[in-house]
């Protein structure tokens, strides 16, 4: 490989976008942050938007390439870009990168799975990003992948490639059940996290009952005065993402990579510590990993075309 | 037995108020109906509510009885009947009655449960009542009742005495998927029932993976083309009502008592047909039924008052 060209990194979601200037070997040289997610962007706005938050950076090398990963790449978003049918990997998502500016501005797509039990698909956008960042990072080719958020994801990977996932709506059921459910009307939203009462709920979530009646016990620990307002958020956060775990098949004994946010990683790494899970996590941001190891793919192709 | 006292039989819920005179064999003479559930009225403003909608009644005889089962007997209502602790039947309902004015108008007491397991506290308050209606208009002491809703109960009754129960927060789950979550961008709220969509919702709903992640295929179908959006609110419904199902363990072969509105029963009655189970369900209204039975029994032990 002769040498790489300057490289901009993007994570354009539906609430904020992100970018990084990273040098050949990955490192941030700079970092920016815009409250401009998809969902702020008109139809037909998001040339513009990007000039706006990045045109600097782009026009300060003319052979800077960019990669964007998230929704950006969705039907919302500034262009579609089909998602990828599981299995994939690196080559695959390098292959179908969705051109802007061909070569140059590039929207990584996201990730298809097809249940094979019934066909029911299931898709990520933004997250195959960093599943192969953690790959990287961590040297890991294979394992259980586990991104914690509104929409959970469980990726199985092997040789690098996602085999299959599922997305967990535990993020959204918990925003649900703490603001617009009967249970909003007795629990503190912002009280601080309160460890037992999350392990609480983690473990109280274990039985075969479900989420349906679990949830209400947040309303009648309350209402005999068994636990107090402000460790009920916890408790509920602990019986959500208990839950999710609940319907793993045979977690122990299997190290499960986590990859997201420092403070819900956490969360997930303590329930499942507790529930007997050993956990790894990548320590950079897997985002920016992922996208340079795409960045590796992309120039790569490109050295080798004629 | 001398005679029997005039009757009124009161249901005052969270969002309605619905009364009925009913004669000495429990037929209804006369309904009416208010839009005056508890959360309209004023704290304190509870009597004058009463006497503004069955002041009438009340003195075209002076010595009518009225019982009132529903969350009017709640901290929130009238004033709190405490709850009888279960196992708990007639008996107790009735000698546990909160007297607003002695003999005379009486509030129903609900019935809590403690988990054998770890002691999570359980309640229901108006159920209870159904279901002493539906054991009385049935002629069954025994079995699995099942009460769908915004909180649905599923009771183990003996004896014609509710021995446990557990609350599932199925018609809220439903509510708040259908209205707030991204789920809700995609469905047609106020499309025609569709009786495929919703019992592949209930199908669907039987795997192992859980209400958390089977919601999200509402999304993915709709995203894939594969539901038209009129189906998704039906094939939600089947998802949501499917998930409280999986959770009963072994109903086959057990003949389920379902008791509640006709709409949602049928609902129930189908999705458990569906899943191989033997539904049973009361004709009349089991809340009348429950509090004329809780009448007879008030009835009886004024009698034997010296």
């Amino acid at each position: 490989m002769t040498r790489l060209r300057p490289f901009i990194a993007l994570d354009w979601g539906t609430s904020s976008l992100r970018g990084a200037r990273l040098d050949d070997h990955a490192r941030v040289v700079e970092e920016r942050s815009f409250p401009r997610g998809i969902l702020t962007v008109p139809q037909g706005g998001f040339r513009t938007a990007f000039d706006e938050c990045f045109g600097d950076w782009m026009s300060a090398a003319p052979d800077t390439l960019c990669l964007i990963s998230g929704m950006a790449g969705s039907r919302q978003g500034w262009a579609e870009a089909p998602y990828c049918a599981s299995p994939a990997g690196f080559a695959e998502a390098s292959a179908r990168m969705h051109w802007i500016e061909p070569g140059r501005i590039g929207l990584v797509p996201g990730i298809s799975h097809m249940s094979p039990r019934d066909g029911t698909p299931d898709v990520m956008r933004g997250e195959e990003t960093q599943i192969f960042g953690a790959i990287h990072l961590l040297g890991r080719t294979g394992g259980v992948f586990v991104l914690p958020g509104t929409h959970s994801k469980w990726a199985i990977v092997e040789d690098g490639r996602i085999l299959s996932f599922r997305t967990f709506m535990t993020g959204e059921f918990f925003a649900l059940l703490s603001t617009h459910s009967i249970l909003a009307r007795t629990l503190h939203a912002n009280a601080p996290f309160d460890e037992t009462a999350f392990l609480d709920g983690v473990m109280h979530s274990q039985n075969s009952a479900g989420l349906l009646h679990n949830a209400f016990s947040a309303r009648t620990l309350a209402l005999f005065g068994r636990m107090e307002s402000d460790a009920l958020t916890s408790y509920l956060s602990g019986l959500v993402i208990g839950e999710e775990l609940r319907s793993q098949p045979l977690l122990s004994g299997i190290p499960v990579v986590l990859i997201g946010s420092a403070q819900l990683t956490a969360r997930y790494a303590m329930a499942m510590t507790r529930l007997g899970c050993h956990v790894v996590a990548p320590e950079s941001n897997a985002t920016w990993a992922g996208l340079h190891a795409l960045r590796m793919q992309v120039e790569a192709q490109t050295e080798t075309r004629p």
